[in-house]
């Protein structure tokens, strides 16, 4: 039976020897690589906490202590030691375990993360109520060192440092985030790293000031000024000192006995805390080292390589058409600029990083800064792509109004991942864009049916001079493959297309829904039900002489789209055609107003009724109710 | 003629002696007292940096130099030195200046602003097109230590430090930023003014090193490398340098001989670079020393006390009645806390904060961070009751969906100064809070008629475990006087109210404008249109059974709501209407799509029809249309 068997719980770590510990930390890693050489997922983050994790399920008492991981990404090795090993071969799959930590998913999870930089904010919170509950218990966020560079982490930090809270922070410094790390924060704990003096002083200060008893107290508290008054030469951690936080580190974040012993020492300690723990991402597999492109791993690779064994489509994903397009659009329009948050090749503005470097701009994980960054710049007169996931964008969503649409500045804004998003589930789901974009005075809201729409779409933004514009685009493979942007034209402003013309209801479908709602007209033809289909690629502002049109040849409309029914595409479209013409009936037909949790996109969609099957039953219980209120 | 009426642009004081400044300074601080007593508006700020507004405008070569303020509140020095002064009794007023500051106002204006911290990010977003652009202009961003607690800040300074950046930040620090400051950083600038020896030191090494010539170059660069070495002793500024900037002060902020040396030395440095300005807000208006209290003042105060010279009226305002209720409520709800963003005060939570002291939670202008907190300490069972602007929500829009909805955690959200705030003006309008809370999973979406109703839905919230309630409430005085909160009910789940029972026509009103509705009914009545009214105090989920009656005896639905009118409540009940009845027509009527610029909040509600007559008239419209069309 091998020692990572015999782990049903933390508690089984406790009673472990430091060698069974070390060779834990091997099994974990070798079963790690081998099952998710599988499934797929995000397995350099894990292996880089593979010991971390081992260490603090083993000096804090889970789960009366708990650990507040940020992102999830870096939580396989928990899942794996507390109590979830034999289904981590349902990572990411339906009804399996989340790619991601989950609080229905064990009493480990002490709170679901996804997006980065939210655990010392929700720590702090649980610190708090503990104290208003009168618990003794430790509360402890861990949060990776890219994390730090978002505006939440030291929001969190801020509040913290200097209070009276026993709260405890442990920095997972690996010197990287998803990308290599930008930023001043990067660059200080990179200087933190290579100053070779400080620990073994410092930490024998502090020891000798801490248990100095009866008459050598008196030269323990000079020890303690004394230390504090060359902490900046002997100790890296300064910045958090500054803010509050009493600083331990950096420590050998792969050193197990070290680690444990760190942080019992740590636990016993009152008031913020941070330590500051070293660690190799993709630690243990060769190609997990390798930074971003081995953040995430698809399902079925080799595990020596990293290589995915299956081979590729021909059609490239959209993010793939969009770095290529932006590139290329960028000879033609000078002023133009692309800017990522830390997610160059996630983006495809890598792309654009290569071929126009000195017109890229990493604002690291600052979605916030991003877009008001890119509202400075276009105040003077440059015209700034700012390239976010739909549901990171959620964090930007203030400067977008308060920055860009007040001020009407033409910001334009590449929403990738809108929609529904597969495996990487609910929290990464990009359902709420349509909704919260449309709300906003000024701005332009776009959706392509096909990468060459995307390319026209990326033209017409990008010679939009007035106001904001934004185009969102899901994660999936193009149906097309766009020819060089120079020759695809723009797409005239405000415009719907009609593909294809039939009687009685029109579907208005939404970018990723008009190939699904062309295959639902040609499978309803077959049985006899012709219905007109319409790409509205223009959601804001609609094209109103082609709805004025169906409205004149039509009773139904059904609106289709990938984001959230509750005030999407369809409550707009069903609030402008009351007011124009009571007489037509107008459908929403989206994602329901409830959280879809990780299973294949394709899944997904099916599962909510947004595929040419779904979509023609939607049209058949509508040609009926018609028929019968006729 | 005075020193002020001889400045008509900033190139004027570039004239100027340094005691003519001064006197300059005098003049200007006594017109600003003057005028402000009549039109009110954000006194305090404005007094602080009337010396450091003389210095900057001296210093540097604005308009060409950008100066890029933060907030706006204390751009009223500003607006008097850039050809302003002559307009500033029409301060906040309809048609006339901004209280904030505005790009369309003034080339002056380089970035609009009246949210907190972008100035640092909107600047170095001016730097970068500057340096694209190949010019050579200098970019300031002036900031004040309040806004320095925003995760925003960090996140440009984070993106600026350590960069090449030829960039400038000006820290105004005043210790206050609209209440007493919180958080980490806040003790860390009072530890820093407090130091003695720094400054003098410091600088003179600095210009030993850097005028070093020659054969002295060599001393200069080892002079240099002392300083560095030592400069955690002798200044103050370690945290900006840790993070990238080069550090210069503390220096007094009302002294402008120093601060125009200073900013003159500074200008031509290179790189990132941070000065620090020691200012004391409200200086010169005794009342206006005092913080908070006369952060801003209304229209017509005595200039000496800042009392308020007309009596004001018996009801309380919302935000007074949800303070003195939260209060007693907590005492029912033992697990209840409340969470304010460095707003006590304006929020009405500083009454729950001398009630109950230790479940009172004040996280500085971290608003995401304010939310997240709360999932945290509700995952532990405490019942957070968040407290924020709807307009500054926005900023927490991703942790509301990505740590609260996901998780159907029982967070609370009370969004003040819910829809137009009158003379604060578009960047403080609360319209989108309807249409981006209905989009989220589990969420609650409520709005009272009155204060009586308002605690009743307070008392709902505070009671309901099954994830996340929101209520929303105008800047606007209570039509009624409540009772203390133990005598009022919760409002039943998911209910609507039927006040007037009509023909035809039903309004759906939510919130202010079910009096307003109310009102509109009556005057129809007397022209013999009788019109059904309803009080949608649930948004979502709405009343199916009411709506379902309202269905079957009306022929249209007229929803009126102060948001915007863009996928509000009325594009919510279209959606719903049309799938469930397409024979009912429904109209939405809320704040049109465009943006709302300052006046009387009376003024801005007729403006946009959303006053008794406004609604009575869209009433006959349809009522006509329906007459016709039958």
């Amino acid at each position: 039976m091998s020692l990572l068997d015999r782990v049903q719980d933390p508690a089984d770590l406790r009673r472990m020897t430091p060698a069974e510990l070390e060779t834990l930390a091997q099994e974990i890693r070798e079963f790690l690589i081998a099952t998710c050489s599988v499934t797929g997922g995000h397995i350099g983050a894990g292996l880089g906490v593979v010991e971390l994790t081992i260490a603090l399920h083993t000096a804090f008492n889970t789960p009366d202590d708990k650990l507040v991981w940020d992102v999830g990404h870096q939580g396989y090795p928990h899942k794996v030691l507390t109590g979830r090993k034999d289904r981590m071969h349902t990572l990411r799959q339906e009804g399996g375990l989340s790619g991601f930590l989950k609080r229905t998913e064990s009493e480990y999870d002490t709170f679901g993360a996804g997006h980065a930089a939210t655990s010392i904010s929700a720590a702090l919170g649980m610190a708090a109520a503990r104290d208003i509950k009168g618990g003794k218990n430790k509360v402890v966020a861990i949060i990776g060192d890219g994390s730090l560079g978002s505006g939440l982490a030291y929001e969190a930090l801020n509040n913290a440092g200097h209070s009276d809270r026993d709260f405890i922070v442990v920095l997972n410094d690996n010197e990287m985030s998803i990308a290599p790390n930008v930023g001043a924060m990067h660059k200080y704990l990179t200087q933190v790293q290579r100053n070779p003096i400080y620990n073994r002083l410092r930490n024998k200060i502090g020891d000798l000031a801490d248990h100095a008893k009866g008459p050598f107290k008196e030269a323990g508290s000079l020890l303690r000024r004394w230390e504090e008054s060359v902490k900046a030469f002997l100790t890296p951690g300064v910045l958090f000192e500054e803010l509050g936080f009493r600083y331990f580190g950096p420590i050998d974040g792969h050193d197990i006995p070290q680690l444990v012993e760190t942080f019992k020492a740590v636990r016993e300690f009152k008031g913020p805390r941070l330590v500051h723990v070293i660690t190799k991402k993709g630690k243990g597999f060769p190609a997990g080292e390798h930074g971003e492109k081995w953040h995430a791993l698809p399902p079925g690779h080799d595990p020596q390589t990293g290589k995915q064994l299956k081979a590729a489509t021909g059609n490239p994903n959209y993010t793939a058409v969009f770095g290529k397009a932006l590139a290329e659009l960028m000879e033609e329009f000078p002023k133009a600029i692309a800017i990522t948050a830390a997610m160059p090749s996630g983006t495809g503005t890598g792309t654009v990083a290569k071929a126009h470097p000195t017109r890229f701009f990493d604002v690291g994980i600052a979605e916030g800064h991003g877009v008001t960054f890119a509202a400075g710049m276009a105040a003077e007169g440059i015209k700034p792509v700012v390239t976010i996931y739909s549901t990171f964008l959620q964090r930007g969503y203030d400067n977008i109004i308060h920055d860009v649409a007040i001020q009407s500045l033409p910001v334009m804004f590449c929403m990738d991942r809108a929609g529904l998003v597969g495996e990487d589930g609910e929290t990464h789901a990009g359902l709420y864009d349509i909704a919260y974009m449309l709300a906003v005075p000024h701005m332009v809201v776009t959706a392509p049916k096909d990468g060459t729409e995307f390319v026209g779409l990326l033209r017409s933004g990008l010679a939009h001079t007035d106001g904001p514009f934004c185009v969102r685009y899901p994660r999936d493979l193009s149906p097309d493959v766009p020819a060089h942007a120079k020759e695809i034209p723009a797409v005239p402003h405000g415009t719907w297309e009609v593909l294809r013309k039939g009687e009685g209801l029109a579907i208005l479908a939404v970018g990723t829904m008009v190939q699904e709602s062309l295959k639902a007209a040609e499978a309803l033809a077959a049985e006899g039900l012709s219905v007109t289909v319409v790409n509205c690629r223009y959601l804001k502002p609609h094209d109103a002489t082609t709805l004025t049109a169906l409205l004149a040849t039509h009773q139904q409309l059904l609106v289709v789209e990938e984001g959230t029914v509750v005030n999407g595409f369809g409550a707009y479209m069903a609030a402008v055609v009351n007011q124009m013409d009571p007489g037509v009936r107008v459908v929403a037909h989206g994602v329901p107003d409830r959280i879809i949790y990780a299973a294949s996109r394709a899944k997904q969609l099916a599962q909510v009724g947004l595929d040419a099957a779904g979509i023609a039953a939607k049209v058949r219980a509508l040609r009926e109710s018609e028929a019968l209120a006729g």
